[in-house]
């Protein structure tokens, strides 16, 4: 059978290890394994969430309320913006997907830095966009800038902090850099990791009312998969002017979150205090991180999400350490697919992090050996 | 801002109004509304598979297995066919959405019934399919032959039974049919309500293996959504040949139905005697229906689902008797947008039914009066 021919230029997404797939092809106990190759809250979801939504399984044979009034509700009074600036995603994923089939179409461009999150490449390719990234793996918005110049661009992404590699540029300096790109640019600013970047440094933050006020071409997109530990439910968001929301409403999905999500979110909203204890416990773990790479002389990313990016040098190779740590239940992300040999990990539990210390140093110590011999 | 040109063509999905909806509106109280607009399972989901849920609650914040090998396994295993011959969607929906974009482009076309499932001209309309309708409204195979032969066709759909009018088409006539359809054309056999078809009338009955394996052009399509009572919790799933599949693969985005969904399918699959317990007592209390009709001197269309169009004389307007019942707290579809002066109603649990032949009662006496002032 033949089909569109667009989609002979499609990639796939590679997702983290699931932990079934290590007992399966490992044999390691489910109990033994930790899983640090997802960004997922290692603090579980608020027990106030989980809680609720037990008490509401029973209701799992109804559609979900498509308007989703509640949380659209309790979005725009969190974020300073009407319920008309919003619409709900299957993550903010499927928010991303919404914008690139709203404004591409074959041969479009899309602009974005050379290592950045993944879908944004997946999905533009399969309405044939055409991909320009920064010479820098981080975001550099000199580069940004002067291939806008030279290129143009219908959507320009800015990931703040950016997925995988951590980093993330001043606001200031991103508002200085969105004046320069004209009203009929595109701007997606992914803030998947913005609670824990504002959290960090003040001069991260982004407000996205003024945010969409200011610029009016740009959209903010969040998500409840990290911070509000609802990553297996699948809910994100877009905040933007009306204009660009309406045309969105034309390509999502009815009931395109499920009846628990919904509930779930909701009421994620109603405990922050939660969220902000996980938080400042992310970055107490991650302090740990840093002085672990920096006593084992390798590099890290400065990071202000929940997970970190180490950069080994040529006496190891992240393929080779990522293979061995998941042999012994360890799953973290390699990066050689972004062309670096570095790892990317989760900022776990403190009881995951000693362990994923002790077996490292084992791991490493293994492959020096063979090195060695 | 300038989007996709595209879009200017699009059509937005109207789902049955949600309960908090009529509340907010009519001030009806939640306990007293009905909800029979979106052919949710009136028995609620498998009192084992809410128990589970209700358990697992605490893994929200883990993304799902995105192999969802358990799932697709105990799929295979019940229909006969290899893991590699299923792909799961966020309802039947999204399979459909894949389907249309792997094979369609701009001025694709795609032949369907006059009255069928809304969301295969909203997909279509979004890659700029032109829609090739019958002229009559319930699934007339001669009229598809012959407008295939005219016309030619990338997708062909084929409802079976069809949704919103209920009837359905026996497998040996589609069989028939699909052995005059070219092997490059995708047909697509929508089979969300086949559990109740096969129930009632074994000639209804499609057995995907079989289809695929005669027909390898055909993508079968299940859901969770109605008799399996898990509506909110969005799973779904095609069945074809791997060539199809992998495509399929291309277009979907990781993590597309949730941690919940996942874990929610796999054991509604292991209670089939609830599934079977609940369609029995559907066409029970499908027959109350069929006997309050004919004694009010309406017509039905006899339905292999587990809903009713209910077609009205010149009597009375759909419309009004629609938004009478909901003004009463009774959510019903009205079909006036097909074209039809006619209402579907979803087949609800005794009591619920029993209190809509009292309230279509009262709404029948009201409208009836204010004509003869």
């Amino acid at each position: 059978m033949n089909f569109n021919k667009l989609l002979d230029n499609c990639k796939i997404y590679e997702a983290g290890k699931p932990i079934e797939l290590v007992v399966r092809d490992y044999g390691v106990d489910t109990k033994d394994i930790i899983k640090l190759a997802s960004n997922e809250n290692p603090y579980g979801t608020s027990p106030k969430v989980v809680e609720k939504i037990a008490s509401l399984s029973k209701n799992m044979f109804m559609y979900p309320d498509d308007s989703m009034y509640e949380l659209k509700e309790a979005l725009a009074n969190k974020f300073k913006v009407q319920s008309e600036n919003i619409i709900i995603g299957a993550g903010s994923d499927q928010v991303i997907d919404f914008l690139i089939k709203a404004k591409c179409s074959e041969n479009s461009k899309m602009l974005m830095s050379k290592t950045t999150f993944a879908m944004y490449e997946i999905y533009g390719r399969q309405v044939g966009a055409q991909i320009i990234r920064t010479e820098d793996d981080e975001h550099n918005l000199a580069q940004f800038e002067e291939l806008y110049k030279k290129e143009g661009a219908d959507i320009i992404f800015l990931c703040l902090p950016n997925n995988p590699l951590g980093e993330c540029i001043d606001t200031q300096e991103v508002y200085s850099f969105l004046s320069k790109v004209d009203k009929d640019t595109l701007v997606i600013v992914d803030g998947a990791y913005q609670e824990y970047a504002s959290f960090k440094d003040k001069n991260k933050t982004i407000n996205p009312s003024e945010l969409i006020e200011k610029f009016p071409n740009v959209v903010y997109l969040g998500t409840f998969s990290k911070a509000y530990a609802l990553g297996g439910m699948r809910v994100g968001y877009g905040i933007g002017q009306t204009n660009i929301i309406k045309t969105m409403y034309k390509l999502r999905p009815p009931f395109n979150i499920t009846t628990l999500s919904l509930a779930a979110a909701i009421e994620a909203l109603k405990d922050e205090a939660f969220v902000n204890e996980c938080i400042a416990l992310n970055f107490e773990e991650m302090k740990r991180y840093e002085e672990y790479v920096k006593e084992k002389g390798f590099d890290y990313i400065d990071s202000y999400t929940n997970f970190i990016t180490i950069k080994f040098d040529s006496d190891y190779l992240s393929s080779e350490v990522a293979q061995k740590l998941l042999e012994r239940g360890i799953i973290i992300r390699d990066l050689t697919g972004y062309g670096l040999n570095a790892i990317r990990i989760t900022i776990g539990s403190k009881e995951q992090n000693t362990k994923v210390f002790k077996v490292l140093d084992e791991v490493l110590e293994d492959l020096k050996k063979v090195e060695n011999l």
